[in-house]
């Protein structure tokens, strides 16, 4: 047996193996369109802020400068489409999962695989806040009256979705399919509806926001800055190249093909969304969103804007969702290249998950406090995270067709270098649009994790030197060794603990720490009677510490002699959790003093009950 | 070497090894003058609450009946003479240390021994928070522009203490003989100089509550209740014979002198003060205290008042503090009988220390909130639970004299039952007449402990069965064993961690998990090319879990074929702290597992690092 067969179960035991976790073992398995609801309810969803973060922009410049949504959305569709046919050729040439960190890393240096993980941790917390704080605005644009509760109603959801992960609830990509089919299938009832109706005959009542009508002219920085909000729309595009393995085979040539329908899904979507808003003169509101306005001037307010509504508000959770578990594989992948503690490493062992899920819940409400649960506030940072990822990956991609230099690697190359420019330009255009609105945060995190990044590899890489990574180790051989047994009286327990220790050493000692003489005599009798054969060396401290003597026994000449100690602490375990309180906690004291102030090695051996 | 020259160091050694635990290894030190700051501080300081509780009690019949506080506090002091003289006898009889717990113990069944620890543990947390209420009350009425922050500066006081505590400074008897000092000669300085004054010449603002002076008749039922109150001021005087062998030899001879200085000052205390009281029209107000006003009226505000009032103050908080230093001790002699968890035997060890004070601080705390940190208000818990262990010491001496029959046994035994009568009465007047005001707590709580220690000391007695305690068990013998080697590389570690498995085992197998095939490939690369003579053993999860595949190997036949499994888990040890986090947490949470879901014994050997 050199090989036990791989193990098909994930988490760590504490009862229930399946859950959240179990995604990886359903790998393999979606089709082409199932990789709309698994991989790309992010960038879906992100239509519900997208426009409206332009239209924030545009607000600044009075009513008229709205319709200048419609030119910005092309150029945002324009980028789309470049985007998309770059990440159809990322998937191409990373068919293992190209995220911007593995692309970095292939195509350069550890700094700049140290941004693209640095800038990908700070898009998981904001993807997670945003998210959350835009699904919140769907909601209370159908129920004004829950409107003073926003950040309460952030909270709670987000409190939920921890819930939900710490507890590892399965979440398959089939049951996302319903949510996101009404999701798509209500956005476009929208556009067509509302396309089909009359000019602005019904929306009298929605033209919200009384602009001063001034005819400012619309200055290249406003158009520039709704361009940076409006690229909001098109985060998340990149997860399905994250993530090529899922697909099932071929797999590459499924996800090409969900890349493409995402791209075509979502470019008609804020196509069709920027000719509303012009048509229906919608502006931004602080009682109701953008997509909500639009929604009741196509539809009216009946049912169908609550179902349209509802599901804005269950797929938006949804991709806050998609974060939790995006997370802890990005994880795994940082601590394979040490850039993290490398627990993280062993992402389906059920305490590292709950770690991460926490840490990502913590920095997601922490952020939400912040800005209120105020969606555009996020916006900035949540962009500039996004981009600079997508100028790495597409750069990484130019370099990776420069250098293998394949068929038509020059057109190939010069798609990625254009969706590099563009996506490098946007990131400078965020920063410095942004930077006093927020974007600062991004711009002292992203070095800020970096710089943790870097310090932490340079500890694995020095801890390693020191083990001899790499050179070969001396031969082993067995040293005399020594098993002292801690009893604390003649019991089956004893028995059994003196049995493993005569298992395991050349030479055992039983020790035992009295503080009362009767009962340390009493012990010495009970022990000559039992004569087991080992000698019982009995501790008598004038202080009631169990710690000091066994230490100063330890370090005792007769002790030091051998060159490998191993102190056997045998112990009752109960049945019932709550009779540990009773039961171990000396040992533990003891076990841990010993492991903290002494070079022996401690184990400690459970005596299982069965009465208690 | 059958015995370790006993040490005479305390902590479990978490750096400083000297504190507040040291107080045991000072013992046998001090003298009969020593022992009033040592063991007296509780009794002595109660004279700051004690006259007050009484004239709270009779202010309720109007200001005619304040004057009733000199023949009620005659009769406290003939029941002080009473309980000295009995306690001086408790001393001769157990001169080992005898509260009431231990006269309970050897005199009573099990039940009234747990009675005796139920009000012990429960005039433990009394005593802090009676205190130090009454510290704060002292301050506030020398200061009186803190009267509205009486709660926070309890609390404060309690944080302080309890953080003392935690750190483990030094507490000694000499250090607290100043500050008695000054308390006992103020207090007779008052009392002196207000014996000289001329009747109520300068008092006359003092005379602080405007009762009606009706001539009520006070009934019996309020002169009890009188009593019941003014009996707090007798608490602690017990403490000095529960701790006979702190005292220099001869110890009994020594302690029982000063249980009767103790008796001297105290009496005088109280019935000076009575005197005064009547003398100079004191009554209780919300803003000062009765000890504050009388030392006013006697010795005038100017710098003599506020030495005397912060003597107070500071005495009252080394009251509380001595309390923390108590409860370990209750708490070691409970473990010792199996009433509370065996881990407090260990008193010394700081884990276990630090366990006790922070309970007891929790404890405390939640009183003095309840409260609102009036002094009054905890008074009746104080004496019932204080006054059920002096009933049960005099009783118990009572059945020891009987049983015993030395010279004068009858005396004795007529002067113990004396007492046992008097105390005994007292607790039930203070049942009665204070169930109402917070008696009930008490009554819940002492028979609430009482069912915990017995519950707890069943459990005790069926493991002790089922590990067959008494009976003599199996011969140990030697199993054939194997050891499990986790490994990670091949490095200096690993050859560290193969030679202690090699030393302990009879069979050793190297066992790795890899995610990743390609170092899986490297490893085993590596591991060929080194040889160490041990087989290795490659797991290649499909998911990233450590603990499920490694339980699933030791699931394995070839495994389960060895009747003793140890896996020897090899881990870095880095030099700083903060370095844990990168190192070992994949190690902890395997061992867990194992020792939760696995008959394995597991052994985590540090290799420790020197340049990290």
């Amino acid at each position: 047996m050199s090989q036990v067969a791989p193990t098909n179960r994930v988490g760590d035991g504490d009862g229930d193996d399946g859950g959240a976790l179990g995604r990886d073992s359903s790998r393999s398995q979606i089709t082409s369109i199932e990789g709309i609801p698994a991989l790309s309810l992010d960038a879906i969803s992100s239509v519900a802020y997208g426009p409206e973060a332009m239209l924030t922009v545009l607000a600044a410049a009075g009513a008229g400068a709205l319709a200048r949504i419609e030119p910005v959305t092309i150029a945002i569709v324009a980028l789309l489409a470049i985007l998309v046919l770059s990440y159809r050729q990322v998937i191409e040439a990373y068919p293992d999962g190209g995220g911007s960190y593995a692309v970095a890393k292939a195509n350069f240096g550890p700094r700049t695989s140290r941004l693209a993980a640095a800038s990908l941790f700070v898009d998981y917390v904001l993807t997670v806040a945003v998210s959350i704080a835009a699904g919140v605005a769907a909601l209370v644009s159908a129920f004004p009256a829950l409107s003073h509760d926003s950040l309460v109603l952030a909270l709670g959801i987000l409190a939920f979705l921890t819930l939900l992960n710490l507890r590892g609830i399965a979440t398959s990509a089939r049951a996302f399919l319903l949510p996101t089919a009404v999701f798509i299938a209500g956005t476009y009832v929208v556009i067509v509806s509302g396309l089909l109706r009359s000019h602005g005959a019904t929306n009298a009542g929605y033209h919200a926001v009384a602009l001063p009508k001034v005819a400012a002219t619309v200055g290249i920085f406003l158009l520039l800055k709704a361009f940076a909000s409006g690229c909001s729309a098109l985060t998340g595009i990149e997860a399905i190249a994250n993530d090529v393995p899922a697909f099932r085979a071929p797999s590459a040539r499924r996800a090409k093909r969900t890349e493409a329908l995402l791209g075509v899904i979502l470019g008609t979507m804020l196509l069709g969304l920027a000719v509303l808003t012009v048509r229906f003169h919608i502006g931004p509101t602080s009682s109701q969103t953008v997509l909500s306005q639009i929604t009741r001037a196509s539809v009216g307010s009946g049912p169908i804007y609550y179902v349209i509504d509802l599901a804005t508000t269950v797929i938006l959770a949804l991709a806050a969702n998609t974060s939790f578990g995006g997370l802890p594989v990005l994880a795994s992948l940082l601590a394979h290249d040490d850039l993290v503690p490398h627990v993280f490493g062993l992402r389906a062992d059920r305490p590292v998950y709950r770690y991460g899920v926490v840490v990502l819940a913590l920095f997601a409400a922490a952020l939400i406090v912040a800005v209120n649960a105020n969606t555009n506030a996020m916006i900035p940072l949540y962009a500039i995270g996004v981009f600079t990822g997508f100028t790495l990956a597409q750069s990484g991609l130019v370099r990776h067709w420069v250098r293998t230099r394949g068929k038509r690697w020059w057109a190939r190359a010069g798609l990625n270098g254009t969706g590099a420019v563009m996506t490098a330009v946007a990131t400078v255009i965020f920063l410095v649009t942004k930077f006093t609105s927020g974007g600062w945060v991004v711009a002292i995190a992203i070095p800020g994790l970096m710089y943790l990044f870097a310090r932490i590899a340079r500890y694995y890489r020095v801890v390693g030197k020191e083990l001899g990574l790499g050179t070969v180790p001396p031969m082993p051989a067995p040293e005399s060794n020594l098993v002292v047994v801690t009893v604390t009286a003649v019991s089956r327990m004893t028995s059994a603990a003196l049995s493993t220790a005569l298992s395991l050493g050349d030479t055992v000692v039983a020790l035992s720490v009295q503080f009362d003489p009767a009962r340390a005599d009493a012990l010495r009798a009970e022990w000559d009677r039992w004569d087991p054969g080992v000698r019982l060396d009995i501790l008598r401290p004038e202080t009631r510490s169990i710690a000091a003597p066994v230490l100063a026994y330890l370090r005792s000449p007769e002790i030091r002699a051998h060159r490998e100690v191993l102190v056997l602490i045998s112990e009752v375990e109960p049945r019932k959790i709550r009779h540990q309180l009773l039961q171990n906690q000396r040992d533990i004291i003891l076990a841990n003093v010993l492991r903290r102030r002494s070079d022996v090695n401690v184990v400690r051996v459970p005596f299982r009950l069965t009465n208690d």
